[in-house]
C-alpha cells in the first residue's frame, strides 16, 4: 500500500515552536520538512542551531521564498504575528494549506484583532476559509478549512476546560474566572532580561497585567460556544520552569451537580478523544504527566459549601499549546489518523 | 542603656521553621535561644542538621522538658499540630508566652477545628489568651496575648490581600476565589517521595482536592474581619520552587470603582506597616521581591469590562508566612521594635 | 514480511527506571511487556502509579513469580542489586535472556563485587554467559550472551569518553580523574530526605566521598580495555535538575598531540556508532542536547601549555545511563535493529 | 563612643554584584552609600530596578561624575573591565580607595593581562599600590594597599582550596586539575539567549573551552604562592541554579599523608579565618549550605590506593565570589571589623 507523504515548509523555524515541529515530525511516517526558512539564520544547519537534531536533520535554513513554499503542500508559520497574512494570499491561491501558530487568523472580530495586535488586518476575504484549530472543540470547520488558525496555548488549555460545562449550558458564562500558570518556555527564544535564568529560577509571579492577547481570544470563541455573551477574568502567572500549563477555572453552577454527575459528563464528552484524559475523581493532574506529548489532562472539582466548579487542566504549551496541535490539525487536513507522529509517551520523571 | 534579651525556647526545632527561626534570631539583638528541643536527635548540634548555621550556634538539640522550657520567656513551637495544645497549661502558668507556628489555636470554632484537624481540643479555657497573629489585622490583640496562634501561610498572604477591601466593605464577602501557590518548602522536610526533587521540579499542579486546612482558618477570620458569613472558594497549588508563596485572590465589587481609586486606598490601608508594601499600580510582585524577607508585596489590579477586582500578593512562606511573622509576634508581645531581627533584605537574583 | 515480538518482562517496574522502559518499549514496534513485577505494588495499574502511561498501558503490576516470567524472551531487572543473581539461574536455564540493570554481573572479580555490595556472589557459574553491555566497546560480547550486565549510568559516560585514547594508547592510564556530575533521578524514586525538592534545588555537592559503587565498576572494565593496571580518580558530584549527566575526564597523554589529530581520532573511532555524537571542534556537548534521548554526546579538547587531554560526554542517565542502553542491548540479542524503540529526538527545550 | 562612617560610591550599580553590594551594605553599620552610578539607568530608583530594596533605599542612579565620586572614602567597580583603570589615578590622587570587582588589577603580568583582556593596560604606575583581595592569603598586602583587585569567583574558590597544600609544599604543582561549577548569575544580567531559563534549566555543561579568564589570574596567584612555575587544567561548568559555586581541585601529593594529617592541617591553617570553614572529615560541603553569606566552606579528602588529594569548595559566588569579599577587603582596608556587615546566615532551605 502506498502512503501519502505530505510535503511540508515550516516558516520562521528558529523559534522553539519551529524546534518543536521538528522534533515531532521526525517521528511523523507521513510528513517530509521540505523547507524552512528564516531570514536571519539563513544557510545555517537546523542541526547547529539546535543540536538535539543533530544526525536527525540534515536541512539548512533558507531565506523565505514564495516559489519554495509553493510546492509544498502546507506550510506552518512558526512566526511573530502578522507573517502569515502577509503570505497566506499567495499560499492559499496555490492550494497551499496554512497552518499559524501566530495569532493572525485566531479572532474572528477583526476590529477587536486590530485593536489588540496594533495592525491593519489584510486578509479579511480569507476568513471564510479560516477554522480555529482546537480539534475537539471545531473538528468540522477544520477538516473544510484551508487556514488553520492554531490556537494559543492559554486558550487550548482554557477552552477544553470549558467545554464540557458550555456544551451542557452548566454555568453562569457571565462570571468564569481562569487563572492561568505557564511555563518560560512560553515567552519564546529572544534575549529578554527578565527571562533569564538568574530572573525567573526560584520565583513565582502574576503578569499581563495591562491585559494578555489570549484574553480577546478566548471571548471569541466563548461566545461561539456558549452562544451568548460571556465575562471572563483571565490572569497569566509565570512558572519557573520550561514547559507546561496548568489552568485553574472557576465558574458557578446554575443548578446543583454533584462530582459524580460532572466526573461522568466529563468523562462522556472528552471519551472519543485522543488527546484528553479525564483524571479519575479526586486525582489531580500535574504538568509533568504530559511533558512532550500532546494531551490535555483535566480534573473536574465540586468544592463542598458554594456552587462553584473547578475545573484544573494541564497541557505541555509547546505540544498540545503549540507545535503538537498544529501537527493534529495538518493531520486532520489531509485525512492522516489523528494521532500520527504524535504518540510520544511524556517524560517523566 | 540596658537591653532587654528575651529568652527563647523553641520546641521542634528540626523542621524547616524551626532552622529559620533560628536564623532569623541570629541577627536579632535583644533575643537569646536558650533551648532548642527534639526528642528524635536530641544531643545532635543543630549545626551538624543544618551546617548554614555552623559557626553560629553551638547549640544541641535537647529533650523537651518543662523546666528547661518554663525558664524562657517564650517558647515557640515549630511543631505538628498537637504539642503546643498538649503544653500550654503548663507554660503559660509559670508565665511563658506561647507562640504555636502550627495550627492549635487558629480557629475559634473548636468544633471546626477537630472536624480539620481529628483531635479533641484541650485547651478551651485558654482560648481567651490566644490571638491570631497577623498584626495587621489584629495588632492590639497580640499585644494582650498570652499565646499567639501563628497565621499559616495561605492566610497570611490572602487575608493581607483582602482587608483593604474587607475594611470599606467593597467587595461580595459571598463569592470569592483565592488561588494560591506555593513553594516546596511548604511540605517541610520530611521524607515524602511527592515532594522528591525528581517529582516536583519541573512540574506544576493544583493539590488538596479534598481541602486543605487553611481554608475553615481563612473562613473563621474573614467572618471575623467581615461580621457576617463568607464564601471562599480556595485552590492551592505547588511551585518548583523552594521558597515563596503568591496567591492571586479575585472578588466582585459591589460599587464600581477606578483602578485608581483602589490604588490609593490599598496605599492608605498599609502606610503605617512596615511589613506590607502595596506596589505601585501597573506593577506585580514576584516572590523573589521577598525571598528571605518579612516582606508582603501586593498589587492590587482592576480588569476593564467586569465588575472584578484582582490583589495578588507574595511572601517568603518561611518568614512573613512562618517564622518570620512568628519573631514579629515576639517583638509585639514584648515590647521591642517590630522589626528587630527583621531587617533581612530579600536575596535577589 | 512477519516480523518478530519479543515477549518482555520486567521485574520491579515501581522505580525510575522501570517507567523509562515502558516509555521506550511503547514505541518499540517488536516488542511487547507481557508482565511487569513488583511485590509491593501488586494489582495496581502501572498507569495509576506512573499518569503519562494513562491510556498507552493497561498493564497491573503483578506479584514476580519463576513462571509467568520464563515465558519471556527476555527479563528485565529495574530492581536492586541482589534480585537478577536470585532469579539468573532459573531463567537462563529456561533459555531466557536476562538483561540487569542493577549491579549484579557488572564486576568480573566477584572478591570486589563482594567487597563493595556486601553480599556472597551466587551466580559464579554464569559469569562465562556474561556481557558487559555497553555495546560500542562489546558488541560481539553481547552477541553471543546469555545475561547482559548492563552498565551503571557515570561507566557508560566515562568509559564512551576514553575509549578512543585508551583503544589508540594514547594516555598515562595509570593517572586519569573523572568529575562526574548527575541529575537527581539516578538517586532513585525512594523516599530520601537529601533528594527532597527544597533540599537539593538550587544547591550543587559532590558526593560519594568514601566510594562510590561505580569506581570498581570502571576499574574493572578500564583494565580489560587497556591491558593493563589503570588509576582512576572518580568524584560524582549531584546537580540540581532531574534528568542528566556530565562527566569530565582529564588525562596526560604520553606523546603530543595536536585539538585536529584528537577530533579526527575521535570522529573515526565513532564514525559508525548511531549513539555517540562526537561533536565539533570548539563546542562542548550540554545534557539538555541528550534529555529523552539514547544518545551520548561528547568533545575532546586540548588546552594548551599542558599535555592534558580533556573530554567531556554527556548522557542521559535514564537513557543511555540506564534503560535505553538496555534496550539497545536487547536488540542486539534479538537481532533486532540496534535503534529500535530508540529514535526519541531530545526534548529542546 | 563615635563611630567611624565610610562613605561609599558604586560605579556601575546595575548588575548583580552592584544589586548584592547594596544588599550587604544595608546591613553594615558603618557604612553609607552615598552614590550608585550608571549611565544607562541615571535618575532611575535602584528599588525600582531591584524591587527587593523597595523601603530600603531611596537613592537614584546618578551620572559617574568625578566630583561625587572623589567626594566618597572609598569607590566600589561593579562595572565590566577597563572602568576601574580609566577612573584609578583621579580616583586614588584624591585619596579615594578603590575596589575593583571586575579584572582591570587582577594580573601582576601586564603583558599576559592585555592578552587575555585585548586592552591596553592604562595603570602600570598604579600596580604597586594594588592587592589582590583574597584576605586568607594576602590579608597583610591589602591592608596597606589603596587599588585592591577583588578576585574572580573561580580563583576564590580554587585559591583557597588550595592554600594549606601549598603553604606547606605538599603537592606537584606542576599538574593541578581544577573542575568548577558555577550558578548562572555568574553571567551576570545582559540578556544572553543562552542564559534564558528555558536554556539553561535542567542543563548542565561545561564551557569556556577557548579558555576562561580566570585562568591566568588563578596562574598569576599560584605562582606567586608557590613561589615557583605551575601547571593548572582548569575547565568550568554552568549549573542549572541561580546562585552558587563549587570546585573540585585534584593533585598529586609528593609524600604520602593520611586523611586525618591532612584534616588537621587544613583545620589549623583556617583557625583563624572568619569566612573559611574546613568540614569534617567525611562530610562535603553543599552551595546550599553558603547561599546568601560569605562564607566557603570546604573539605579535603584522600582517596585511597592512589597519591591525589581532592579538595572540594562552595561559596557563593556574589557574595565570597564578588561583594561580599569587596566589603571584607573595605572593612580591612578601614580598620572595622572584619565581618561587619557580613553577618547574613547563609538562606537554607
Amino acid at each position: 500500500m502506498e502512503q501519502t507523504t505530505v510535503k511540508i515548509g515550516i516558516v520562521g523555524g528558529t523559534g522553539y515552536t519551529g524546534v518543536e515541529l521538528l522534533r515531532i515530525l521526525a517521528n511523523h511516517n507521513q510528513a517530509q520538512v521540505v523547507a524552512i526558512t528564516s531570514r536571519s539564520e539563513s544557510g545555517v544547519k537546523v542541526a547547529d542551531m539546535y543540536p538535539n537534531l543533530r544526525g536527525i536533520y540534515d536541512l539548512a535554513f533558507s531565506e523565505p521564498t514564495v516559489e519554495v513554499l509553493q510546492a509544498c503542500d502546507v506550510v506552518f508559520f512558526a512566526t511573530p504575528h502578522g507573517v502569515a497574512m502577509s503570505m497566506a494570499h499567495e499560499l492559499t491561491a496555490a492550494g497551499v494549506k496554512v497552518i499559524d501558530l501566530a495569532a493572525d487568523f485566531r479572532i474572528n472580530d477583526l476590529a477587536v484583532w486590530s485593536k489588540w495586535y496594533g495592525l491593519e488586518h489584510t486578509c479579511e476575504d480569507l476568513m471564510p476559509q479560516v477554522a480555529y484549530g482546537l480539534p475537539e472543540v471545531f473538528r468540522e470547520q477544520v477538516k473544510q478549512a484551508n487556514i488553520i488558525a492554531n490556537p494559543g496555548c492559554y486558550p487550548t488549555s482554557i477552552l477544553l476546560a470549558l467545554k464540557p460545562l458550555i456544551d451542557h449550558d452548566l454555568i453562569d458564562v457571565s462570571d468564569i474566572v481562569a487563572d492561568g500558570k505557564s511555563g518560560v518556555s512560553g515567552a519564546g527564544r529572544g534575549a529578554n532580561v527578565a527571562m533569564l535564568g538568574a530572573e525567573m529560577s526560584e520565583s513565582f509571579k502574576a503578569y499581563g497585567v495591562a491585559g494578555h492577547r489570549h484574553l480577546p481570544e478566548m471571548q471569541d470563541k466563548l461566545m461561539q460556544m456558549a452562544e451568548q455573551n460571556i465575562g471572563l477574568t483571565f490572569v497569566p502567572h509565570l512558572v519557573p520552569m520550561i514547559r507546561g500549563m496548568e489552568s485553574s477555572v472557576y465558574a458557578n453552577l446554575k443548578t446543583d451537580m454533584g462530582q459524580d454527575q460532572l466526573q461522568t459528563l466529563f468523562e462522556e464528552c472528552y471519551a472519543d478523544e485522543t488527546f484528553v484524559d479525564v483524571m479519575p475523581a479526586g486525582s489531580l493532574p500535574e504538568t509533568r504527566m504530559v511533558k512532550g506529548s500532546n494531551m490535555c489532562r483535566m480534573a473536574v472539582y465540586r468544592p463542598p459549601g458554594s456552587n462553584k466548579v473547578v475545573v484544573t487542566s494541564v497541557i505541555d504549551n509547546l505540544v498540545k499549546g503549540a507545535a503538537g496541535q498544529a501537527v493534529q490539525n495538518m493531520n486532520i487536513l489531509f485525512g492522516l489518523p489523528e494521532n500520527s507522529g504524535l504518540n510520544q509517551v511524556a517524560l517523566l520523571p
